[in-house]
């Protein structure tokens, strides 16, 4: 299954919530493309991967529907998560029910400052970093989410790799190398931000500054 | 410039203060393509749109590209920020300190809950969903974070749009109709987890449960 169709699948399977929630026991592709917000051969197209092909002038059947987008995604069972990194971000992520909800139980919390270790958050004692292989033995790690500073990150991502946990959420913003069986994400929320800071200025007349007087790089 | 190069603006930059936190006066294209995670030749076509070229054998100056591209993403100001909907998610990012520190404060939070409005969160009074058209005026919003639940996320977007604000990003996991002149940005957390999932489900040898026996939609 292509990457890219992948990375659609949560989208149609939201999207299918929200048919069932409104009492839909089918859905034409038109639909679920609006809801996903991806065109409808593409929708097609990607759930031909399923093996799902719809019913001429009837649809897809929700529920069965659903059902194959969550066993696919492997939503059919839990993914026991560890946060790495209990700073402003990792506390909030760790504050955020919303993982739980889904299916991604945060059992572990870790940190490297000895202040930070022993502490609770929502429930959770922290651990130190370097009993990673322990705890993830321990819990059945699936998933390590990363909320270090940029500067801790690759040293975190080597450590939950050697732990066996070959899943990574990582936050922090840096790139990290990880070995080619591993998975990994990446959220920077700065990035959005400033994407859309790019555009705001835009609208409102390009940038402030004045260039600056040298004589490489100059601006059209 | 094309999207898919505004998109990556945020990557150079990130990768420029690392390099100019390593005291390098100079970068070549293929060590800024490593540290962002791109290949040479987009670095050199993306940053031609900055009419940035770089010296042959030199590459480019760190400090004057930082600059460039610190004015064409809009960062040489700051753009205030409103947050409607304090639940989890929205305290959480309240709570979180680094979008201040990268300029974008946080200067007003709302929510349509009278047991919520009134309350303080990390500093600021929750303000009453109905107040956006004054909090806006009087902060000069320039980007709204909506953190509310999927139902109430559309209503929340039409408030933001009628009192001014054209930058949006969504942590809501729905779809969202906006003016074409409006930039949106999303964030679904866990969209990132269930695109690990799948990779994770795919390394342990796939889905446990059989399929189901019903005659549409047959696995492959």
């Amino acid at each position: 299954m292509p990457e890219a169709t992948v990375a659609r699948l949560p989208l149609y399977l939201r999207s299918l919530l929200e048919a069932q929630h409104a009492n839909a026991a089918t859905i034409s592709s038109e639909r679920l493309a609006e809801l996903a917000g991806v065109n409808a051969a593409k929708v097609r197209k990607d759930l031909s991967y399923l093996g799902s092909y719809g019913t001429r002038g009837v649809g897809y059947d929700v529920e069965y529907l659903l059902f194959q987008m969550s066993r696919e995604l492997g939503l059919t069972q839990d993914w026991p998560v560890a946060i790495v990194g209990l700073g402003n971000l990792g506390q909030a992520l760790a504050n955020y029910m919303g993982f739980g909800d889904r299916g991604f139980p945060i059992v572990a919390l870790c940190d490297a400052d000895p202040r930070v270790v022993g502490t609770e958050v929502h429930g959770v004692v922290v651990r130190h970093v370097e009993d990673l292989p322990v705890i993830a033995a321990a819990h059945g790690i699936s998933i390590g989410i990363i909320a270090t500073p940029a500067s801790a990150a690759q040293d975190v991502a080597d450590r939950l790799v050697a732990a066996g946990v070959s899943s990574i959420l990582n936050f922090a913003p840096t790139v990290l190398s990880v070995p080619e069986e591993v998975s990994i994400r990446k959220v920077d929320l700065a990035v959005e931000l400033q994407i859309l800071s790019f555009y705001q200025q835009r609208r409102s007349g390009g940038p402030k500054l004045p260039p600056l007087d040298i004589p490489v790089g100059v601006e059209d």
